[in-house]
């Protein structure tokens, strides 16, 4: 089943807003077997609303619009929408006395033009809006099913939960759509891609696989469609148990989550403490970690030093350190993780230390020059790294890095 | 002068990203006098991809692609635009060599797939890309143009900012755009426009008002359109007046920068020095500060103390204050900023503690309680706040205005 998602509103075409309504109905869409083929923003104007419905009739059996509801001048979606469809406009009691109420609610004077939000084509079936004063409005011709809703996120997400997706399920049958997620780091796309070429090149035409890069993790999506849900369930399984022999090294989770969700665990299962000793990174490694809910469990803190001073003084890097290897060194770094794990009495603490520009580089240390050490019960490692992009790629990037280590060396020190 | 932007890949269409390259790319476009007319998001798909070019080339003057330029097999826009224009490809030499510096650079090998990024079709300009391995690529045919540039965010908007902008500005003719940028923090956009109602309704039909929000500040960006260069500068300058009559103790700066800048700039102006003592915003305080080029001049380093011990031991908290007041508290936040700032020997220390969510809410002290202090040398002060919206944005929210209170507390105490 195909769905195009329409959205009108000037504020999105001038950047003024993002527009994170369609990456939601995408995601809810998906799974019940519906693919978005295209989703298109528009103006409020009525030849290009009427121009854009019929370029997606052209390729979708569900029109999924958003927006343009509003009680002003410049929302003219309903009167189009009753125009392509021929319809005459006529005031709903129920969704009047919703209107009603919510002015009631608010202790709100109504005044015409919110009235006039009741007024409703007659083709149409109302979908009522509990949580605002604009009604949806769902369409059927030609079997073919356009839908209107308002662009306010969280009455869209509302009315698309308990009207929208359940109309739809009951007007159209649906394919079975599996999806797979593998998380890789440490490789990069195309290292990755030459690396399962054969597994790729042997999947089934109904599975696909797409890349999902994010600096230093690329995720694996294979998607199986068809009739038989548990042919397809083991098929994927099967994918899981093969890519688990060709690059064993790089596969860190089979779920879709992210690197600190899988470091989180680890630390979790294993019942370890970390911090973060963050020059370069600048508390970006530490933000990662704690974006993660229920971090607190085994993220502890961390100490950003920025300055030599506070090298010395909070992490007891050595002065001669400094003053013989410089701050972005090996020496440096390693004394940075073992100078935080021994004072917060950590098990692991990941440390940085690079030059993240765009000044501070020099011809033995260019700018992307980052040091990255992890400290552990076991040993202390330490990598350098020369990673390329402007002042914020190079932080974000090195942080990823720097938990990538980490997991690399607790798997290494087993403890 | 009219655009369209079609973003092609599948991972916008499934909901898994989120597409803010075209946001961006608006807001970089309205300025020089570019509409756009329509931004369409599709699959990576031959027969898709080129209907879109057909449609958007019906409407707009100006077509930009973004995405769908990896080395996998899934990325199918840079063949389809050489048959789309009849073209034969060819390897670029220039593209090559960028592509070979770039593998040289990070020490890894180059294989075939990445080779074939420098295959280009002969009929584009080539617009090569110094931070990617995919170069862009400029098609002319009819008066229109038709640019082809990566989905990597960064990489897109190195290349619209240093090579497409500045083509399309030399291949026509627009008209005469003056901007002005003012940032207001601490005020929501629908108080603002409350605030400035008197103003907005007086702007001349050539002079456009948007508000572009993000977080706890507003950027308010006045348009002005027309032929008169300087009699547009002197109106543009007069609304700056008035704003600074009417919004005094909201407007921070009346250039296009971020808050950690004009912080960074009062800080480096003062010669002070500053830190941060976080709990909730988990390091993402340390990391706006660090994100802005040169913070090493003014930022000393951080503590972050997600656990209590590391409040205590750190910070020099006491536990009767855990105890008796919580971690989430005034009296918390205020010794975390103190003991900070006596720590470090710093001018100013920012400290924060609060529930991000999911979990740890209670019934006084509910997900989203934050409270925020800054110590400085005449004083201390703290904050609370009840802020909404799930873990990330209430830990990004919390610092951006941990960075609003210190810049209110510099200028309070005029130290």
């Amino acid at each position: 089943m195909k769905a195009e998602i329409i959205t009108i509103g000037d504020e999105i075409l001038i950047g003024q807003i993002v527009d994170t309504n369609s990456a939601w109905m995408g995601q809810q869409l998906n799974p019940i077997g519906v693919d978005i083929v295209q989703i298109s923003s528009i103006s409020d104007q009525v030849e290009h609303i009427i121009k854009a419905i019929n370029e997606a009739r052209g390729r979708a059996d569900i029109i999924l619009i958003t927006g343009g509801l509003g009680p002003t001048k410049d929302d003219v979606t309903k009167k189009t929408l009753a125009k392509y469809f021929d319809s005459e406009m006529a005031m709903d009691p129920i969704a009047l006395e919703h209107v009603t109420q919510i002015f009631a609610k608010r202790n709100l004077k109504m005044i015409d033009i919110n009235e006039a939000q009741a007024l409703l084509p007659v083709k149409c079936k109302p979908l009522y809006n509990p949580v605002g004063t604009a009604p949806g409005m769902w369409f059927e011709e030609n079997e073919q099913v356009v839908v209107s809703m308002p662009g306010v996120p969280y009455e869209m997400k509302k009315m698309m939960t308990e009207k929208v997706i359940p109309m739809l399920l009951e007007r159209y049958t649906f394919p079975v759509i599996h999806h797979k997620n593998f998380l890789t780091s440490g490789i990069g796309e195309s290292f990755l891609s030459k690396r399962i070429a054969h597994l790729e090149d042997s999947l089934p035409p109904h599975i696909k696989l797409a890349y999902l890069p994010n600096y230093s993790t690329v995720r694996l999506r294979f998607s199986a469609r068809g009739q038989d849900a548990k042919a397809m369930e083991s098929e994927l399984e099967e994918i899981g148990h093969r890519l688990k022999e060709i690059i064993p090294e790089y596969l860190i989770s089979d779920e879709d989550i992210r690197i600190q969700e899988v470091i989180g665990r680890i630390l979790q299962a294993k019942k370890l403490k970390i911090g973060t000793a963050e020059s370069c990174t600048g508390g970006y490694m530490a933000h990662l970690i704690t974006s993660v809910a229920g971090s607190s469990a085994y993220f502890m803190g961390s100490v950003v030093s920025y300055s030599n001073e506070v090298k010395m003084q909070e992490l007891g890097v050595q002065e001669s350190t400094l003053t013989s290897y410089g701050a972005v060194s090996k020496e440096t770094v390693l004394e940075m993780a073992e100078g935080l794990r021994k004072k917060l009495g950590l098990d692991y603490a990941i440390a940085s230390s690079g030059i993240a520009g765009p000044g501070g580089g020099t011809e033995t240390k260019p700018v992307g020059t980052v040091w990255l050490a992890v400290a552990g019960p076991k040993e202390s490692i330490a990598k350098d790294y020369l990673l390329y992009g402007e002042r914020l790629q190079i932080i974000e990037r090195s942080a990823m890095l720097g938990l990538d280590l980490l997991r690399k060396a607790i798997e290494a020190q087993d403890i």
